[in-house]
């Protein structure tokens, strides 16, 4: 079956709602307003997002959640299992290594690699630190069930983009960046960035405006 | 001066270039080509985000760096310090409390809470954790200088609507929620979110198509 791409926004909103249906173990059937209710979003979007990928709910009714909870499952390719690399074990590195939605949504860190001498080999949640020299070999070994593509990116700034091309190198076709830097990939590699920095900065914008409005009035 | 609001994406790219000129310490004038290779950014959307904040450079030679980083840096309200409260000192709680950048930008967490009796009065990364109940408390007496409006939110998903409630009743106008919950909040906070889980299912999605497609070729 072809589809159509979404866009990100959609796939946010997608997550968003699965997540949702998930905590509702209240109901057995949801409508578009109750849903629209519970996370914020207005139902006609809900019902434009879902028809998209020909979800329409039952006239008068709503939507099954066994089998919206389902259809959303399979869309986000969380119907299965995955293998994540993580590199950088520093405080955000760690942090991610214990989140606890990650096992939830199918997630597995299998990997995990630094670079600093006195890292490599010791152990981190049950991990042990890799070299981060030796990527490509241990994924590619590992990837022969053809999963070990998603890596998440926990190192500082200046060498995010080095650890991205080894990456790109090795396989891995989806990176999470937490580093604050602008990763350069190929066409067929996914980027989705975390940065910090930059949803403060936004917040302080926000604040920034606000007072020079207050001040012009 | 009244300005417009600029769209959230808008925001994300001026700090892109904000960050990014920081960083060239190489040249002291820059232009919108140069800038757009360093960012990824095309070179007409640059100029107009810049023109859209009255920044226009000098023809045929860019932007000044000096000036337009102090430009930048007034816009994104980072010309001043903000304190920080932190709610939830957790794993990821504790990783933000070392987070290198944060000073750079001008943010200095300065009040730290948390809701286990286990945790409260214990001491994390030179902070003492405060009891989330004083949250209202604490802030006010703090927020005398009236800089105390920020706060991050790194609490359990069923809890977060509640410290959110918390926080705006105690005179937070700006959170952002690492949280992975919907927050509502009056429309004269901002809230932005960190959601990694959400970050992790737009990486699947786009492997999970992309194999779809293979197969259906």
């Amino acid at each position: 079956m072809a589809k159509q791409k979404a866009s990100q926004d959609t796939i946010k909103r997608l997550f968003l709602y699965y997540r949702t249906i998930l905590e509702s173990t209240d109901i057995k059937v949801v409508s578009s307003e109750e849903l629209a209710k519970r996370t914020g979003v207005p139902a006609a979007l809900i019902r434009k997002d879902l028809s998209f990928f020909g979800e329409f709910g039952t006239p008068g009714k709503g939507y099954y959640i066994d089998n919206l909870s389902n259809h959303l499952k399979k869309i986000l390719g969380m119907d299965r299992d995955w293998e994540v690399a993580l590199v950088g074990v520093g405080n955000m590195g760690r942090a991610l290594l214990t989140y606890p939605k990650f096992k939830l949504q199918g997630f597995k860190i299998s990997q995990i690699f630094d670079s600093a001498p006195d890292k490599i080999g010791k152990t981190c949640a049950g991990f042990r630190i890799k070299d981060i020299a030796d990527i490509k070999q241990v994924l590619q070994k590992e990837g022969e069930s053809g999963r070990m593509n998603i890596a998440i990116v926990t190192v500082p700034a200046n060498v995010a983009q080095e650890v991205a091309n080894i990456l790109v190198d090795a396989g891995v076709r989806a990176i999470l960046n937490f580093a604050p830097a602008q990763l350069f990939v190929p066409e067929n590699v996914i980027v989705t960035n975390i940065d910090v920095s930059n949803e403060m900065a936004r917040l302080t914008y926000f604040l920034s405006q606000e007072e020079s409005e207050d001040k012009s009035q």
